[in-house]
């Protein structure tokens, strides 16, 4: 049983921490925060809670029990995974690093942070017997997940993809746009890189534009290919790699807000979404041009990502198993290739 | 156990159907769509599937197995809950009638068509026996639960509400406004009306402004009360009576997207919020005048009336049984007045 | 011909600025920024550019020739138009004393700070001879506009007002909600005890909610007079007052998207709506109690007042003369009672 | 003086008109309508009104002197502007045919209607003598406004752009999606068509997702160049072609939301913006790659490109004069290559 603390109990800190708790090989000793809500209040029936020092504890302890602070929780666990806000990580690492704690560090933190990035498909065995791995980010993540697999497959020469980001997330009422659309100005944007920071030998440029909403990022994926292939083969492909799921309009889904759906109809805890969606309907091949459509839940697709991180760095499964493993405790169905 | 059929799998239609499966004295027999859908594809791991006619039971058939037709599934069920569009009930009920089957019509229909229109904690009894009855909608029922408590405990005389509507439902992509107030320019709304179907010996009237959200409507309900009152005795009304939940904004309530949120940290079906959500810090008492904010889950506020509605028409059970036994399957708070 | 400066070119001190140069008693001398934008640059071609320090000048100065600072400019005007952002207003004060020059400051600021808060209809001849004059905020100039004549001509006795309020203005691309609706929880909002600060007699509570849109707020007011009326009366009190439009759904206006549409279709300059609108349909009366909505444009409906605000602390023109002349040079249509 | 019709009075019709009013060469006839609105009635000053037939007349009769019908107005027109709803074009062409009236028409209409598609920097010679002429919609106007240049000064091999579409128009506020995106799943989308239509000798793929926002497209244009290319002599050709507005952030430009206020602040009629927006930031060079983010007002980008239409039709002003004198009446500044 690997022993795991969650430092930062926000968007990703939360649903990781409810993910560990569905592990067979895996304990939540507990978590952080700075201040108490009703979230943590609803999650204190399942963890211990600690304040990210002592004054956060002080303040958490008004309203609920606190066991201590952060580093109170660094000399239980075998890891902590960082979860607190972008950039906030590298002080961090100090602390973990004076506790002698495996960390996993999310994708608002830099590659060179840890030197390595981490996505489950792509490089799962290289994490083994590392102190520190980062999984990157949602957007990079939805990415991988299918240039992976059209990469091992059929071979990537360029990939163009624009990013239609929410802007957002469905509980701040703090950010904007409200009714602008607002790109990124910087060119290309550093999700390019970023993907090339865990698979590589191809070109990739990447392009964002934030729209008003809070569901979901869509992509457009526009690739070429180092050979001809056909809608049936993309399809195929797809169908069997990990933690992409194809959807269609003809049974109803034409826009993030019937994919959410869908995951309120699966059952799905926080009614997440953890696979990247790709519309078969939006697969067009044109010789070795081929481009698709897919939707990422921002706040979920990684943390299938973070619980097989945990495993990969300790070595208690291999790939195939660790994968098969989460994705039976968060409901993702089963498929391998 | 009383044998419930769903007609319409819509929004309320697969809610109540999920509400049935979870009640130790209720039998799921199937429900009826007029297309497939990946919400019905899930959902016929747990019931019968019925086109609405032989034209939809084809039409389904390419998809998923289907038993029949709504006539068909009429044959095998004490009761039928009618969650069809608006206004469709009507010509349902001669059907229902032909098989002498309970029916169950949502607040889209007239009081007219049943006669009886319900709410658990305002008139559960007045339900026994009746063939016909109808749940009030998702407003109605949301200001029934805090307006009966305070006419109960201490006695109306006046409400002024001002009801912020949510333009749309989050899977609806094609209805606007994206970026507009639309007030509603008859006056007063149909609510206020709609309240004295249910309770009365008040006056009341409701104004309605619809806005571009989709997540919940938002009630300003300023009442004048027969006697004086004080904040704490608001409080503990709204404290024993069920279905209202109390939030705050120092535990991080301050918007209908945060008690979203809520809904998902409850681990609640579908992230659904059953009850009436009313803002702690909105209850402001100035002698007779009594004035505060209530948030409303349009999907899902009258899932518990309508299991409660199916138990009060058959009386196989006592009102506080029957909201106790619905409460505990879907999560909600127990407690009672 | 008074001179007039504008400390701030934002939302409101542009339009200020821009009404300023159309009328035939007053001379822009110029105004003043923090850094040099579009808007800036256009508006370099009517009048000078201060900015509001030396650091802030020399900034500009790099984009646009600069005549100074913002002390520079007091030294050439009798008045100047505080548009800067709120709160600012108290330590700007301070500057204006020492140059010994006239202000008008905005509704951000508290009425304290002058002891003198300004509506044209309500009390422009108390403005004569003060230094210091504050012009109310947009949605307090929007309920005095239409609660200043029905208190005048039937008397009111309790208003109740729901502000619906737009988010952010449509530039502002950083602050949400984008899918929420937030209350604000202290109560009642202080737009109540504004309105007294410049009218009385009767007493006011005021609620307001924030909704995901930028284009103008939506009150719902609902008033009880002092005898009972009509809605022909309330009709015609508001068609004799000046500056509240009227409009109906017959001929289009149902929503606040179709109200900044007509206000392009008027010709407006930067496309405002300087009037209260009322619409037409949503007059109700009952016996005394007597209900409607109006709409309010948040950036522009102040613009007018300020005008007005200059003439009548310099007493250059009496109450009707100056509205009328202020309306004539800003295309609203000319009424008087 | 060529004596011009308008053909339906919505978002086009009422601002070509609106332009045809301020051509010295043309006089403005008459417009079309189906119901009477405040804009109709704001337009009664300028011009005649007609039904679009009898029934229609008579209704608009009750508000607004009106002189006949759609028919009466075609007997005194030598050409007829058909902004009607998309699709409506191929009946209403029939007419024009019977009253020997010249037409054009919007891009709704298919290329096939008229044979010939028109942008005015790109085709305008060639639509001389032509009875019919189409001037093609928003989008391809737009994306011609940007690729003819870099086709004519440097030669376009292949264009991949990402259309991101706001939803609907601001004064509509039916349509949604509030809070979705919602990809075109049709692959690729018609616009890459369109545009060659008008251009050619290269390849275009047009991919388009709907967002919920109603202010401008963002489109995000990724082109291949037949031989290298420099940031700056993209600069160059863009400064140098005709309805190209370059703007940056450093001077506060970020949003669609502040491209509009630019407008505003441009003083342009009903605060549109004719030009295609180009952000100088987004202008990424690679090689013979370059890629740039533009914006286009939906609601006005066409008004230039239908006065210089019906110019070239007949013939009375060459290309340069034509959109010269087109430019400057709109306020649009003047240059050309």
């Amino acid at each position: 049983m690997i022993k795991v603390g969650i430092n930062g109990f926000g968007t990703i800190g939360k649903r990781v921490a409810s993910a560990v708790l569905k592990q067979d090989d895996m304990e939540l000793v507990g978590v952080t925060k700075r201040s108490p809500d009703y979230a943590l209040k609803e999650f204190a029936k399942y963890t211990k809670i600690y304040g990210v020092n002592q004054e956060f504890a002080k303040k958490i302890g008004e309203v609920l029990p606190v066991e201590g602070t952060l580093e109170d929780l660094l000399k239980d666990v075998d890891v902590i995974v960082d979860a607190t806000p972008e950039g906030v990580g590298e002080e961090n690492k100090k602390i973990y690093e004076k506790y002698n704690v495996n960390a996993i560090f999310e994708g608002g933190e830099e590659h060179e942070l840890t030197g390595f990035s981490f996505n489950a498909s792509a490089n799962y065995d290289e994490a083994k017997g590392r102190k520190y791995v980062r999984v990157v980010s949602c957007n990079t993540t939805g990415l991988i997940r299918t240039l992976y697999p059209l990469n091992s497959e059929i071979g990537l020469e360029d990939v163009k993809a624009v990013l239609v980001r929410r802007a957002t997330d469905p509980l701040d009422h703090k950010k904007g746009p409200i009714n602008s659309i607002v790109p990124e100005l910087k060119f290309p944007s550093h999700h390019g890189p970023d993907v090339l920071s865990v698979i590589g030998g191809f070109n990739i440029d990447t392009y964002a534009v934030k729209v008003p909403t809070t569901l979901m990022h869509v992509h457009v994926v526009i690739t070429k290919l180092k050979r001809e292939t056909t809608r049936d083969e993309v399809l195929k492909i797809f169908s069997n790699y990990p933690r992409i799921y194809i959807v269609e309009k003809k049974l109803g889904i034409e826009s993030t807000g019937q994919i959410m759906e869908l995951a309120k109809e699966l059952g799905r805890s926080r009614s997440d979404f953890f696979e990247t969606v790709v519309w078969k309907d939006s697969i067009y091949v044109k010789g070795r041009e081929m481009s698709y459509i897919q939707a990422v839940h921002q706040e979920s697709i990684v943390v299938p990502e973070n619980i097989d991180a945990i495993r990969a760095m300790f070595g208690i499964a291999d790939k195939i198993t660790s994968i098969k493993k989460t994705n039976r405790s968060l409901g993702i169905i089963d498929k391998f290739n």
